[in-house]
């Protein structure tokens, strides 16, 4: 992995993307589907184009070995993988660009790094994978500081040890999703925590974002995977006891790591739970011909506690853009895994469900270990796989493209999703004069309600900056509709930059103050991630 | 229920207790089984002996209708049900009790009651059921306050709302069990947390003490129950918004609400996740000559993803404290339930890890819808409902008799085992000078680690007053054993006045300042549950 380069203009390594047919493919479908024509068709800007302006800050002799301003890695470290990230480099945007990059190798460098920040005012960005779509890395912030210094995570990417008996591991918060696993494979062992950003996202980045994992139902959050987190704070580090549970006054670990977004500290590493590597498993396709009788076949396998890997469901939309289905059909997914039972009973209640509420077999599951590649369920697995690479596609061709995820209430779901989709259909007509393609799938399913999870593809038709201003106000109309319809501003996606104002309205204000005063009590010069999770 | 009345000096109401038979049963084990004799036999005062201090506070008029002074309510109120609690009500230590109890109806009322403690310098204990074994609700405030006042719960007992589509109910804090119960089943649902406490303690409670119910493994924390909260505080009400999961920052639930003990505010609602009734059920009872052969089998079915109701071990010593056993094997109880299923294919991997673990049947499950209640696994059943009114017969003998809990990884647990139980039985022989009982079951099991729950019994030989301080020396030394052994001071008992040293020794000292910064935040004038979660 060392010797591969990220890429600058989107996800991934330079040389993975989407092929020539697949790009054909997916702008045909587009086009053909949807009248969603590209408007233009030109490349980003190629790294000697780019003119960053000179570093702000420079590093102390102390960290001048683990630190660097070389042009690729501040560019790579200045953006996300969102949509306005993409639209910002592709409009050659640099203005706001990090002035160092450190490599830290230890919870000293870090205080180091803080010390540092300090005596500069300099504002400091934790980055791990880098692969935040909601601009939680997102270099701009604002004109309070002197500087900026992104905190690459990636040199502190060990197991450090692995407990066979308690199926536990004390790991670094630097470990990118492959480095983890491959460390646990000798073990047996797996954390089992596959987030779409896997290959390109970390263990600390996964805690401090409330990261969901691909499972849809029970162990798939982080936060029911982690017995301790070690957090390096600028007064001091923040140890949490490893424990497989306590009720010992409110939890350390949900406070100061889940969900602080950077904000309070830096996850240097934590103790995380692991199972076995699954060796039972199946999975069903189900068609259905209305979404929601879909959306009820979820909720009855959810309520039936059986507790599926997964349990999901992707409209006719979005396997139309994804070259999986015609538009006509609901798909549902149901797949079970087990290191230690063969999982017939749990599938065969679960299809019960699904054929209750009208679903139609599309891929049998009995006898059938490659049917998570067969049919309609390989067809949209193959697609989920390649999306990250889409954008790098769209954006020069003036086609928007993004997602948003939330969760809800079964109750309240059905006016919800209307009011959802037709806020964000409304949106991309009067933004862009033209339809626009919306569609939903769930990524996760809970006993009480579903985590729903919309993509919206339109017709940019207009120059890079006037497209980054479109999609602002879709961006807006949509979140204002997600926290006026009762949602939360995102399930799993984090808050970061993006969400931070709908954030802001959605969590009790006296709660709001208790994080400021967190934030002064930890970062008392305010260098951390300013502008994320405390405004 | 509201025609009968509350023990003072014990658990339950006055009505219930053990049979002359019962005690007479329990004090012959202690005596044959393990040289544990009664020292005296004298009652605990009678109402009519008891004198307390003239209330030092009194309710201003908007209050007067919801107040009383009452002799048996300020008793009542003043302590929980812990074995010191326990002496000082035997020893007649009534200088410390509450001077009013309120019973608020409303959010309202309970702002008004805040502004009355802040006008007058008086402690504010809020008290659901009574249950803390643990000092939560002891009236002890120390001498800086001029008076204390207990608000009682128990009149805002209703559930609000049901949404039986999500299976979620919105249900007042003072609601207690069999009355949230009641109120829920003619919807079919139940919220299914069952602590030992059930029948005297309340929703807020429970969730004020992350409360750990009767079942082993998934959804028995209240933690894992509650979808949102909302709690008075005296700034303001503090109200998270209603969602089946959410990324949105830190969870201000797990802060505000779950922990908080009563120490940050009063929480007087929140939306709960329920679940069918369920109607398959099958219990197994397995022996082992080895008590950590047992423990392996609770490992194995822990870490198999069955996810039982129930997998418990009880060893020799408890089971024959109880009347259950002869003192040679330990006990493992293993059960299933489902609303939706048969369980069958559950159980029957879950009796293979117990007999590969060197388990032999006690109680087949095979098409014996009676199980639960044959064998030691009935036997134990019987003794652990009459446990809670043990206490009441051995005090006035004197006869010490508590319990405390814990959770430990697997990797750890032998180890840790050995060292607690053996702080435990030196220290009772040092202070006593006799044996005692010291025996373990797990009330819990995680995939990474049991929560070891420990009984002991010792001969206090002593007056009340030396009686106490007996006690408090083998608490203090079994609690300096749980946290030196890497342990928690608490699994589900929560902190309260007893464990609140230790406490502040197992959590990060700069997370102690976090909660201290809310305490001033949300209580400024510092009236809330004086010396519980901030010092």
């Amino acid at each position: 992995m060392a010797d591969k380069t990220l890429k600058y203009w989107g996800w991934g390594y330079a040389e993975d993307g989407l092929s020539a047919a697949d790009t054909k493919s997916l702008l045909a479908t587009f086009a053909d589907g949807f009248g969603i024509n590209p408007s233009r068709d030109r490349a980003f800007p190629t790294m000697d184009a780019i003119t960053l302006p000179t570093p702000k800050v420079e590093a102390p002799a102390n960290l001048a070995k683990i630190s660097t301003t070389d042009k690729h890695d501040r560019v790579v470290h200045s953006f996300g993988q969102s949509q306005p990230d993409s639209l910002r480099i592709y409009n050659s945007d640099f203005d706001h660009v990090v002035d160092v990059v450190a490599y830290p190798e230890s919870n000293e460098d870090i205080a180091a790094i803080y010390d540092w920040a300090g005596d500069a005012n300099a504002a400091v960005i934790p980055f791990g994978g880098g692969s935040s779509v909601v601009g939680g890395v997102t270099s701009d912030v604002g004109s309070k500081y002197n500087g900026t210094i992104s905190v690459d995570m990636t040199r502190m990417n060990k197991v450090l040890e692995v407990d066979a008996v308690s199926r536990a591991a004390r790991i670094q918060g630097g470990a990118r999703g492959p480095e983890l696993e491959a460390q646990l494979k000798p073990h047996g062992l797996t954390l089992r925590h596959f987030p779409q950003s896997f290959e390109h996202s970390t263990f600390g980045g996964w805690i401090a974002t409330r990261s969901g994992g691909h499972f849809a139902t029970l162990y798939t959050h982080i936060d029911d995977l982690v017995e301790s987190t070690t957090t390096v704070t600028p007064v001091g580090d923040i140890v949490s006891r490893r424990l497989p549970g306590s009720g010992a006054g409110p939890s350390p670990d949900r406070f100061i790591a889940m969900g602080s977004e950077g904000s309070l500290g830096i996850i240097t590493e934590g103790w995380a739970r692991l199972q076995g590597r699954p060796t039972f498993k199946a999975t069903a396709g189900f068609r259905f011909a209305d979404f929601f009788d879909a959306a009820r076949a979820v909720r009855a396998v959810s309520q039936a506690g059986l507790y599926p890997a997964n349990v999901r469901i992707v409209d006719g939309t979005e396997l139309k853009v994804n070259g999986a289905g015609d538009g006509s059909f609901t798909l549902m997914v149901v797949s079970f895994e087990s290191a230690d039972h063969p999982v017939e009973p749990w599938m065969a209640r679960a299809e019960e469900c699904c054929l209750d509420a009208g679903g139609v077999v599309d891929v049998d599951w009995r006898d059938n270990p490659q049917a998570h590649l067969q049919g309609a369920v390989g067809a949209w697995r193959t697609a989920f796989i390649r999306m990250p690479y889409n954008r790098e596609q769209l954006t020069p061709r003036g086609i928007i493209s993004d997602t948003f995820e939330t969760a809800t209430t079964w109750d309240a779901f059905e006016t919800f999703y209307h009011a959802i989709k037709d806020a964000t259909q409304t949106a991309i007509r009067d933004v862009t004069g033209h339809d626009g393609a919306v569609s939903c799938r769930f990524s996760h399913a809970y006993p009480d309600g579903p985590a729903p999870y919309f993509a919206f593809h339109a017709p940019g038709n207009a120059d890079g900056k006037a497209m980054l201003e479109q999609w602002q106000e879709i961006k807006t109309r949509c979140s204002d509709a997600l926290i006026a319809n009762g949602g939360t501003i995102t399930h799993h996606h984090a808050v970061g930059r993006d969400h931070q104002k709908w954030y802001e309205q959605q969590r009790p204000a006296l709660f709001g103050d208790i994080l400021s005063d967190a934030k002064k009590r930890l970062d008392p010069k305010g260098v951390l991630n300013p502008g994320v999770i405390v405004g």
